[in-house]
């Protein structure tokens, strides 16, 4: 256990062939450093190693020497080459035992999957000796965490957790694991975070502004914020994050007073554009903005072909308020369809301002919604025109009677043009159901300032 | 060096705080490891520490003693936290000396840039003594090389290669590293590797047919290759990428005639379902036969609300192909927009082979096309019937005067769900384009086993 007022040190390893040769990345390490500083520990080294017993239980004890707690992810499951629980037995210098309880839960499992419980499943019930199964709601193999016996690598006393690799299986276990690091380290208290996602201006503005609300003059590097914060050792920090940017404000966890200052500061700084504190991505505040104001929304998509309207019905509920949209990906499909007359292709081309916001009408009339959005542009790689190179997006909305459009320039290959139209699309949409303008303070901003 | 015959092993530790907390993805191992394997260099352990001299040392010594070559990625610019190069000199047991050569580089670079060259920016000239600098195309401290010195852990001749950490640093780069790989090992080939790509089966049924066709009774752990393979020893494994599986069939470099062989037998036993031999995804498929055939292609989307649209779309050029969609969310958007029949809605429910099937005619109708598809699901969490629970998906398609449709039930949260579908909704666009039945005899003998 980490000394009191002493943050413990964790570390990951990860498991698999499949990892080691680059042919899966590993975002597991990632997720389960995110679990742990968020609880208060401090993520320290990484490691990753093939299917190898010896491999598994040499970087283990590595880490092992290292930190506090080491979590050991993948190489649980039933075949032959799953030897993590026999690497992590061996590092420790326990033996594997079947355990009771674990071979009826297989069982009952397989029975009810109409397959046979074979041998090789059985091993997913062996545990080193002393380990406490931690449930796998998804998957067959449970994981499991033990404290170090006394000998072993780096004292008695440290953690080992070890988690399977299927992020589908090691997600839904998030609870658990954070429950365990309270359970171990109950005088460790965590930092002090509050989140802000931001949407309608670009990450650099929003540093910009969150800097000057907190007192410094700019986001520049080594930047001082005003003493009341530097003093209690709050700092900020964006990304981007589902399409829209997140700030964290953050500080230690005797600053609680100081971040929440902080975070109403920035807040202030950033309205209206703030669409929620912690859950990120557009579409579920789109979602609710919808729900509560009884208002369909419909799309309308070339370019982008059906990115936002999948965008829109992962939210679950969707049907209450997304109605559906026209892929017109031809401009037959714009003029039959959506009924975009002939003589706006012709005279100003399916990549317009004037294509986009009739397309964004003919959705609103088609799908019988109240607000509309529509993107058109020109992904590349071939494609555009002098006025509106590859990467031109134009975005429009109807919205009852009213109508209107934004241009956006994408730089990047075609995939990332489309995927930042969409994300667009999302903010224009939640501007329009909160009665804002879409271009959104930033943009015009940087509009005056020159061509994007 | 590895002695003659056997692949050298290759290891690396990627160095920065952001990559320890899991607020940056690590990429670069993986990026490395293929580098490596594709050159016949055989990737092992990875790891990952924060911008701390002492670990970092402590990492590279672990890992001198697994690998006789070992990547150290990041930390090399010119901030006080950018502490690789004293990290590394430190494992080895070398002083850090100022390169002339390089400090005049790095003063030219900065003039030109209109910067002041500091001490800071000084550091990156010293290198550990004997390293041979390796040129940074886009950023300003080079990468270099080494052979580690005799007493060094893992013994001497063993070699580190250290690189810059940011993706557009490193990615051109890679032409240096393969040719230092080459001069270093310069008897050690590549392997031999055969890919094929293969839709409208499960992966372990893929697997299995594989197996036979390559000689073994089935896939099962320990699996005998029939002795030709074996005796050259060519291996195969599966993958899932792309919404499809890729076979791989590889053998060390003197097997090339039997990994073709196999690779033949394979095709063979999979035909007529492999759809390309290294391009992995179906739409780039599907996008090579509608055009060869003159097929226009049309979407009707329910549950996936996009997703199928944008897979098809993401291929540059579709719109000689593909026409567009229409997002049918709601029940009345089937009915008004595809003219699904009420009665039909009413009797059947909108999830329904009866709504697939009339979707899919629909979608061909309004958009003109000789192909469509449609998909119509329980996505869930709510919703679903005793006979249709969450994750049914029914997905419709109309070629010409016939329409067909298949059902699939998926197991998982909601977005598993609509990727399967969308992913399957590709499989059945490419089997009609090839006038294949939908199901695949693979999943024709799984539903012959019984319900899914």
């Amino acid at each position: 256990m980490g000394p009191a007022g002493r943050a413990p040190s964790f570390a990951s390893l990860a498991v698999g062939d499949e990892v080691v040769r680059g042919e899966v990345a590993d975002t597991n390490g990632a997720r389960l450093a995110r679990w742990a500083s968020e609880s208060g520990l401090r993520p320290g080294p990484r490691a990753t190693v093939g299917d190898d017993e010896r491999d598994i239980a040499r970087a283990l004890r590595f880490l092992l020497r290292l930190a506090e707690v080491v979590a050991v992810i993948g190489g649980l499951g039933p075949t032959p080459d799953d030897v993590t629980r026999e690497g992590v037995a061996r590092a420790l210098g326990l033996p594997l035992a079947e355990r009771p309880e674990l071979r009826r839960a297989l069982a009952r499992l397989y029975s009810r999957r109409g397959m046979e419980l074979t041998s090789a499943q059985l091993r997913q019930a062996s545990l080193p000796l002393g380990a406490v199964p931690i449930e796998n709601r998804v998957g067959t193999a449970p994981g499991f965490w033990l404290q170090a016996p006394p000998r072993a690598e780096g004292g008695p006393g440290r953690y080992v957790i070890v988690l399977p690799g299927p992020p589908r299986e090691l997600a839904p276990m998030e609870a658990d694991v954070r429950a365990l690091f309270r359970a171990w380290f109950p005088e460790v208290r965590p930092p002090v975070e509050r989140r802000l996602q931001v949407a309608g201006y670009g990450e650099s503005l929003i540093a910009e502004r969150v800097a000057r609300a907190l007192g410094a003059g700019a986001a520049a590097p080594g930047l001082r914020l005003a003493a009341e914060y530097a003093a209690a050792g709050v700092t900020f920090a964006t990304y981007l994050r589902a399409g829209a940017v997140e700030v964290r404000i953050s500080g230690p966890p005797e600053a609680e007073a100081a971040v929440a200052q902080a975070a109403q500061a920035a807040e202030a700084a950033l309205a209206p554009w703030v669409f929620s504190h912690d859950e990120p991505g557009l579409a579920p505040a789109i979602a609710k903005a919808a729900s509560a104001r009884r208002v369909k929304v419909a799309v309308a998509e070339s370019c982008t072909a059906g990115l936002v309207g999948a965008a829109l019905a992962s939210v679950p509920g969707a049907s209450d308020w997304f109605r559906g949209g026209v892929l017109a990906y031809v401009d037959d499909a714009k003029r039959d369809l959506l009924g975009v007359p002939a003589d706006v292709l012709r005279s100003f081309g399916a990549v317009s301002a004037e294509a986009a916001e009739a397309m964004a009408q003919g959705a609103s009339r088609a799908l019988g919604a109240d607000l509309a959005v529509s993107v058109t542009c020109f992904a590349g790689p071939a494609g555009g025109t002098p006025q509106d190179p590859v990467g031109t997006v134009y975005l429009g909305w109807a919205d009852g009677a009213r109508t209107g459009h934004v241009r956006r320039v994408y730089h990047g290959p075609r995939d990332a043009v489309r995927e930042r139209a969409a994300w667009e699309a999302l903010v224009v949409l939640w501007a329009r159901l909160h009665g804002l303008d879409p271009e959104g303070s930033a943009h015009a901003a940087r509009r005056a300032a020159g061509p994007s």
